[in-house]
């Protein structure tokens, strides 16, 4: 273990989505990362913006309490402390309510509630033994109304933001903030397979959809993300904000 | 008018709260400004920060939509357009609801509701002319909550906060994005007077009031709001978010 001057911020997975650009913003502005699945290219580039980076190739993966214990242990091991971490995850389910199943209900809410649900039990004790710290959990903007076609995930997106929610109200006293923020329709390879968005036709169909009439960009998200972990500003807590171009 | 390559940014009073910080902070990241009741020290910062400034030094405080257009007039005579505006305004009325005049609740929906409708009527009508804007309104987060000793000021805020999130939903189509921020608890001089807070005893029993058990500052209030006014992030619009150390 090594105790570093830089804040410490952890990002479950730094190869799609935010993760890229706000690995990068975090290196910027002075914090050493612990990283899920960060490529060799990636590392070199954020060591070269200052930061010292301990990747998991793998990033916290298996349906397990332990790959998390382990990621966040991980970085504790070499830095001594988590200033900040950052989940996303989620499982896509799709369909009708009377065509699901019990076990598409329970799949959707592995990947949405129980890895942010693993993750927190990782980080928290950490985070509480410092008496500090910053916990975002990015979820949907499905979870912030009825979403057709999708109900079960836009179920299992509203109990994730919900239990963040309730985290942040048990650990208001211990200097530790739990945000949410929530997307849809954001330009990333994962939402394009899954909703056939690669296709430019139908990617018009879906940016018809949206108030704002595009898709957002994962680096405009990355600086939306950023004050909720970058230790500036530490007096919001329990906020669930929507970032999707006006849907929500 | 002289065009610019910097961005525009409009604040009405950079004399108290986030307007200092958030002045500075637009300035270091290449915005031109156009302020309310800024000092003579501020400007001379601020230019030495790169931006050219507009000051008017009374603010927008009339009673009247005219002063909010002269005021915009300004800043669109100077540099021809105007990408970001926030503002920050309110009269605090306290007491019980029966006890209550219907001359308070006036003078409360003046002060949190007619204000920001001035300045949106104001500014909207340059930034749908340049298909191009954000606007951030600043209200409370008593708008949140049931507030109790503040029901009529509560109830202001609660007006102004959705007459922000309509007027959001107006223009998605525009490019202009209106988001709300609301704040309670901040460590700033108008709190302080209006609570009695300067009385170190009072202090601390306000405080216990806040979960997170202390003021907010202002500088971290800056923080958190400069990624809705600073262009990097477009994609979120109609939100209220708080910022109140967990009350909300």
């Amino acid at each position: 273990m090594t105790t570093t001057q830089r804040r410490v911020a952890l990002l479950n997975d730094v190869s799609t989505y935010c993760g890229p650009d706000l690995a990068r913003m975090l290196a910027s502005s002075g914090h050493d990362l612990v990283v899920g699945k960060a490529s060799p290219e990636q590392i070199a580039e954020l060591e070269a913006l200052g930061a010292t980076v301990v990747n998991v190739p793998d990033g916290p993966r298996a349906r397990s309490a332990e790959d998390f214990q382990a990621f966040v242990a991980a970085g504790v091991e070499r830095f001594g402390r988590i200033d900040a971490a950052m989940i996303f995850s989620g499982s896509v389910v799709v369909g009708p309510f009377l065509d699901s199943t019990v076990e598409d209900l329970q799949s959707v809410m592995h990947g949405c509630v129980e890895r942010p649900y693993h993750f927190l039990k990782a980080v928290l004790p950490i985070m509480e033994a410092q008496n500090d710290g910053q916990i975002l959990v990015i979820t949907s903007a499905t979870a912030a109304r009825p979403t057709f076609g999708a109900p079960l995930y836009s179920t299992a997106r509203a109990a994730a933001t919900m239990l963040a929610q309730n985290v942040a109200e048990e650990f208001v006293r211990k200097n530790i903030q739990v945000n949410v923020v929530g997307t849809n329709f954001m330009d990333f390879p994962e939402f394009l397979r899954a909703t056939g968005g690669n296709d430019p036709a139908v990617r018009a169909l879906i940016e018809q959809q949206v108030p704002m009439r595009r898709l957002g960009t994962v680096t405009e998200f990355a600086h939306f993300c950023l004050p909720y972990v970058d230790g500036t500003t530490r007096f919001a807590t329990g906020q669930a904000t929507w970032f999707a171009g006006g849907w929500a």
